[in-house]
């Protein structure tokens, strides 16, 4: 069964301590999708400019993304550049072009809407709402964020997590959304919310699911010898557990451990390199050779 | 079998956002002998004061531990008074007061030298040295530390290192120690200062266990909803995790996860409460309840 999944189709300049690489392809649709595509069949909802590299599109080709949403504008695509200090876990933007996502209204081709998997990547919520709202009537609906909406559009976004499954966003921005430190508390608040699945993402320290009816997992992190570019890391995460989620169906609670290793594994592949370079490139058996090992890594 | 623990004897004046506990009983060795005592008969190296409340030596007792190794000097009790801020993550000393530890000097009793399982517990590294140059064929000897001590005594420390088979340290120390911000790399570094087993601890995001022959372990810590005081939780950490070892005996390598989780629970304890308050009133049964609980929230 295949995965929606709308987001930021965008072109990202990275730099770090050690490089630096401008116009990757980057945004959060785009990792969800390459990441996703491992797994199950995706259907991408975004925005590209006149200035999109054509090997970007082979690329989302190559994975089996389909299309069809992918709407092409005139003007420019939307460009993140932002910088990485030392430890590489601290980022700053330098500069953000919003190009042609500043009209985006994202409308689903109708073979898009009777999908029962949708990712609400990290994008405006006001667009998210718009995805949802074309949707007869998916199974299970899960919305990513970050920060800036948090600060710009905290009454959209609110609106929006009473309307999904599952709710993901990180530890920084879940405190500052339940005014909580503590992460139990808070995620007790987000459940308050709405949503029926909350998961934390803590980068570096795994993940928290809470669920309201059947406890919590506690999801760990692939550890690496080497961290070349994190940006996209969460939306991989999210990606490859959406993409698990849709291709085994059964019940969410049965599967959704699982996925979110998954999760762990393709954003820890997508760690290694800068933008997509090789989250692009790995197989499915390299996954199912990390995900094996988190399993020797945490068995007790 | 019987895990021998040396280490500091104290009182802790411990300040916190919500309150202030003075002359409470602890120390590394305290926290350790009391968490270790869950699991087998402790015996303990230490030095107190006259003004040592004979209410701690009582729970010592109460306890099971064996106290034919604690020191009882004229003079006053090591002393440390210590300010925790909001999230309780950081610490600052606000005064260290040696007393009688200024001029302390480990004697082993007679009885205390053959004992298989040694936890050199954090304390200046020469006097861990002291204790293990008393001893006679020590089976696993597992050594703590603290940064003062790489600040301080950095030569004695690596030292000791070499003599033992395991070594603990939290994330910030093995940076510090190996001048490496990626953990993996810290490990391998510090393997070739010696030690078969290195561990480090990360507080509330679990630890890592590195062996040179038989891969890692990443260990859960237990999702706490309210930290009330975390002194003494790497101690308690440390202390269970020893316990545990000398109780199963068998190959470490068999036993260490397990004994490592155990670890987690029972520090998991001690940081909701003052001192020792809650880890010294809990039972072996409401540590199998958490092991379980985290049992269940890691299995994937």
């Amino acid at each position: 069964m295949s995965v929606l999944i709308v987001g930021s189709t965008a072109l990202d300049s990275i730099k770090t301590p050690k490089a630096e690489n401008p116009r990757l392809l980057g945004g959060s649709a785009s990792h969800a999708a390459v990441a996703a595509s491992f797994f199950a069949p995706v259907k991408l909802v975004g925005i590209v400019g006149d200035d999109f590299p054509k090997r970007y599109v082979q690329l989302y080709k190559e994975r089996g993304i389909d299309l069809e949403g992918l709407q092409l504008a005139k003007g420019k695509t939307f460009h993140w550049s932002g910088e990485y200090e030392v430890n590489m876990n601290n980022r700053r933007t330098l500069e953000t072009e919003l190009g042609v996502f500043e009209t985006f209204s994202p409308k689903l081709p109708v073979a898009y809407r009777d999908a029962d998997y949708v990712l609400l990547a990290n994008i405006a919520p006001s667009l998210q709402h718009h995805v949802l709202d074309q949707m007869q009537e998916p199974k299970f609906v899960v919305a990513d964020t970050m920060d800036l909406w948090l600060n710009i559009a905290l009454p959209d976004l609110i609106k929006l997590i009473r309307r999904v499954h599952g709710f993901v966003l990180n530890d920084s921005e879940a405190r500052q959304l339940t005014q909580e430190d503590n992460l139990l508390n808070a995620l007790k608040k987000i459940h308050k919310l709405g949503p029926e699945y909350v998961i934390i993402k803590k980068g570096e320290h795994g993940a928290i699911l809470s669920t309201k009816k059947n406890g919590m997992f506690v999801s760990p992190a692939y550890p690496l010898q080497r961290v070349v570019d994190p940006t996209g890391a969460g939306d991989s995460f999210v990606g490859a557990m959406m993409g698990y989620l849709s291709k085994t169906r059964g019940p969410v609670d049965t599967n959704i451990r699982k996925a979110m290793v998954y999760g762990s594994v393709v954003a820890s592949y997508c760690c290694e390199g800068f933008g997509l370079k090789i989250t692009s490139r790995i197989t499915r058996q390299a996954i199912e050779e990390r995900f094996r090992r988190l399993q020797l890594l945490t068995k007790f």
